[in-house]
This record gives structure tokens, sequence and C-alpha cells, in this order.
């Protein structure tokens, strides 16, 4: 069965697109830390993310470093956290976060919930910036 | 004044080395969330992991992945967590962390104090894996 974020990729399920090439996708997390909490995935779906083939991987990285830049340029921040957990959507993804204390990346506490035109409103923002 | 990253990379800070190579050093974090929890470095002293030239930043990501194998080959876990936060110390590293739940990447809880002669013995097992 095809995991959720290949469902995104697929237009099966909507997102709030933030980029996209032929390989990755970046989008909002519905369920953020933070405002602007943002997730990269390749569209290829590979559960752990150093399984992913080196050239892939590097490609990967240099495309969350282009949409670090987009969400800083949006989002009043310190600076962008990066985090791969992976145990809960087998399908790779990178959490790209702006922080301005490590709290902002504690993924123990409870999740925000962001009005669908808010949230509309900040993907728009940052894909554009 | 050097970073205490770049006083590792100099020899004048000691370290449990586990893997280096011309441009980049990994070691074990002396203040872990978890056995086995490894920084991974650019010798280059750059404070924000998204202001790393691309082809440093493809290649800190390799070398990474090849890091991750070698801890996985020891420490007992799901999988390899990442984390970049980089609030602290303003020279860009890599948290690699053998997770098995999410609370292990939770960098608010309290660190780990480990006994020097088992944060040898874990350093020489990964680098030798």
């Amino acid at each position: 069965m095809s995991s959720i974020f290949t469902k995104i990729v697929e237009g099966e399920i909507p997102c709030y697109k933030i980029a996209e090439n032929d390989k990755f996708l970046a989008f909002l997390d519905v369920n953020p830390l933070v405002e602007g909490h943002t997730l990269v995935i390749p569209k290829k779906e590979v559960d752990y993310i150093f399984d992913i083939e080196d050239s892939l991987l590097q490609e990967m990285m240099l495309f969350a470093k282009g949409v670090a830049k987009k969400i800083e340029n949006v989002i009043p921040c310190n600076r962008i956290g990066v985090t791969v957990i992976g145990l809960e959507v087998p399908h790779a993804h990178i959490h790209l976060i702006p922080i301005n204390n490590v709290d902002d990346m504690n993924f123990s506490k409870p999740k925000l919930s962001i009005d669908s035109e808010i949230m509309l409103e900040i993907s728009t923002k940052i894909a554009n910036a």
C-alpha cells in the first residue's frame, strides 16, 4: 500500500505545498510544532533516510537547503532546525523547523492546530519567498 | 576564537573518535541522549548548517550516512535519528542518535553521564564496525 506521503505526491491527498521538482516535494506538516514546520520528502518511496541512494540523498539535502532558506525569509526565527525521526510514516522525511530555542524541536510535546486559512497563507508566502 | 569543535579537530581537546577524513570528523557526544549518540562536523568552522556550501554539505550527508551505518551495526536500535539544532555551539553539527522511540530524541530531557571507559569502548566498537 502507498504511504500517506506517496498519496500526497500523487495528489490523492491535498497538501500545503512549499516546493516541488521531479524528485522531491516540500509541504507544511499538518501537525506542526511551530508555524512554518515543513516536511521534505523524496517522491520515491523509501522508508529509512539512510537507505536512500547516495546521489538522491545528496540532492535531497540541497533541495532541503533551498526550502530552509525560503522558510527563513518568511518565519521569524533564529534558524531552521533539521530532524529526521521516521518511526511513524514509512516514507523518509526531513522536518525543517523554524526554531528560537531547543524546545521548539521537542516532538514529545503537543502539536499545534492551525486553521486551514492560515496554513494556506503560510505555505503561499513560503512558496513565493 | 575557535569553537570547541575546532579545538577537537585540532587535537587540543580529546574526543571519542568514530570516523575522520580530510573534511569531516565524527565523535561521541559527551552529553548523550542515549549510548552511541554521535556528532558529525565539518572541519571547516561554519556556524549554520545551511550556510555550508552545497558541495561540502552534500559530502557531509554521505559521510554522516556512513557513520550512521556503523552505529547501527553496534548499538541495538530501530534506526538512526538525525537532528541539527545549532543553538549552542556555533559550529555546524549533525546529531546521529540510535533511537527506538521519539523520546530518544528529546533534547529537553536530562543527558546521560556515561563512564569514560564505556565511552571509549563504544567509540572503538563503532569505529571498527
